[in-house]
Parts: C-alpha cells; structure tokens; sequence
C-alpha cells in the first residue's frame, strides 16, 4: 500500500485503539456493570472507538483533513486513557489509548 | 437524488432507526441503567444501529447487494423491537425498529 | 428523542449532506466520469460523507466533542460546497454541504 | 482481549480487507482512472470495504448476528477479488479479498 512509514504507524495505532474501545465496552464493561457503565465513561469509549475508526479511514484515503482529525482524535483518547485507568481490567484499552494519542499528535503535528 | 421511492422509504426508515437506536441506548438507557444496560439489549441496540447505518448507505451507493443486507437488517430490528417493547420508555424506539423492519422485508423481496 | 431544536436541525443537515454526497459520488460522479472523478474532488466528496456521519452521530450520542468536530466538518462542507459548484449535475449536493456548513458553525460556536 | 482464535483471525482478515479496499480505491484506482474508476468495479470496491468494517466490529462486539454477516461479507469479498484480478495493480487487493472470503466463510460455517 501507499502510506509512508509514520502513516502507517498511525493507522495501525487507531485501528489497535478503535477496536480495544468497542469490544473492551460491549463485552468487559457491559458485562462487569457498575462504574464501567457510568455514562459518561461509556459514552467516551464509544466516542474514542468512533473517532478513531475515521482518523484510521482518513489517512488511508489520503485525505489532506486526517491531521486535522487526528488532533482531536489525540485528545479524545487522552481522555479515555483517563478514564480507563481508573477502572479495573481496563489497562490494555488504557495502553491502546495512549499509544494512539502519542502517535496521533505526530500525525497533526 | 436517485432513489426510487420504494427505495427512498427504506433509506428514510434505516435512518430514523439507526438514530433512534443510537440515541436511546447511549443517553436514555445508560442513565437509566438496570434492565436498560444488560449486555444482550444494549448490544442489540448497537447492533441494530450499525447495520441500519449500513442499509442506508449500500441503497445509497446504488449497491446489489442492499436487498442481502435488507433481509438480515429486518431481522435485527425484529428482535431489537422485541427487546425494547419490554423496557420503559422505549415506545419510540421500538416502533423505530418495527418501520425499518417491514420496510426492510419489501425491499429483500 | 432528547436532542435541543439547535442540535436536532445540525443531526438533520449532517444526516442530508452525508446522504448527498455518498449517494452523488457514487452514481452520478462514477456514471459521468471526466473531472467528477478526479482525484482531489472525488476524496473531497467522500471524506464530505464520512464526517458528516460521524457528526451527527457524535451528536446524537450526546457527545461533549460534537462541537469540535462540528468545526472540522463545517470546513470540509465548505470546500466540497465549492467543489461541487464547479461541476455539472451537482447543485443539490453543493447546498445540501452549504446548510450543513452554517449548521456546523452554530454548534462549534 | 477476547476474541477465540479463529474469531480473532476473521476480525484480522476484515480489517485487513477493509484497509485494502478503501486505500486502493480512493488513491490508486482514483489515480489509475479509465477501468479502475468504472461504477461497477468502484462500487464494489466500497461495498466490500463497507461491509468488511461492519463485519469485524459485529465480532469485537460479541454479536449473535456477526455469522450471518460474514456469510454475505465472503460473497461480497470473492466478488470484489474477481473484479480486483481484471486490473493492474491490484493484486494485494485481490489477495486481501480472497483472504477474507475463506476466513468469513468459517466464521459463517
């Protein structure tokens, strides 16, 4: 495929990210209940799985908007990576979050 | 646009339902809790939303492939009405689901 | 549903302009050929498309990042609103992109 | 995460198919034009990436309907495979696709 090489470690990074948000909620948290179903942190894993399913489609598309993107996609998952650590069983979706942040702020840069 | 209008009320019905899905489980049912976010319903809500999303934009797209995904697209909004007609405050979601179904079983034929 | 008049009418826009500019790209632009499917204009309508079904979901979901992303999709409206003026067959899509752009902008206000 | 073995295999392979389609259709069909941009080839281009994106997040959700989907995803894929094998430059594509068939084709069994 045609994406440079910190491209692709970025589309890997919010593809890695997308589905840890989307399977960690519909499987861990609806299952556990309690706090992980609190709606706002719910609500921001869903939101971090979505943004950052498009930040991975934009970049593959080529298109020019995908640094833009990946800045609020940055700073959407800093704020599930939050989120996420202060519950149980959530540290591979917290680490998936913060690589993706990391990475995504190279993107807009 | 292009629809024909068999068409363009399936559109018109896969979009209210993906929205009213969408909507419900992740402000209604997360802050009611309880029943409202056990794993089967909420998943379903998810599930119906998604591929009600998907119907759309495959009949958008001019896709022969629509009516395939009109058929399984019915059925999830059949057991997703049914989920729902079991909960409070869930009407407009159910009948929601009840349009997209029917709908969705013309357009399969 | 719980959306304000303000949200519900950017939902409504977004929801059109995505609808106009998948269906658009992919009937009219592929059947006509020539400059509809020039690279920069056809991504253009495409990530169009993508955007706004990701804000008014983000909206519907009672997001606290709509309105950011509400300020990158009015931009994006706005150059495939010019894109689309400059080609033929494209009027109802370049007004469908020009009230989502307004829309946008009141709620990344 | 947890994904059985061969689920997870299935979510890799539509994923993989996703990026494939979408990247290949929007930079080098789009560059290539003349056959690569024919409405047929291009819609089916965008049909399968569609539908593989929805097929492995119906999985990473723990859906009861994720089979079903991935019986219409490999008929969609092994279609796209075929068109893809007609035009130059597309053999990672191609091999995507077919990669994906087989593996939706267990998930579906």
């Amino acid at each position: 495929m045609d994406a440079l090489p910190d491209m692709q470690d970025c589309i890997d990074a919010c593809t890695n990210c997308h589905q840890a948000c989307l399977q960690t909620a519909l499987t861990h948290c609806l299952r556990v209940g309690g706090r992980h179903v609190e709606p706002d942190h719910f609500r921001l894993m869903m939101d971090c799985a979505a943004i950052c399913e498009l930040s991975a489609n934009l970049q593959l598309s080529g298109s020019p908007y995908a640094p833009r993107l990946c800045a609020l996609c940055a700073d959407i998952c800093h704020d599930c990576a939050v989120s996420c650590a202060e519950l149980d069983g959530m540290e591979e979706c917290a680490r998936a979050c913060e690589a993706c942040e990391h990475s995504c702020r190279r993107m807009a840069a």
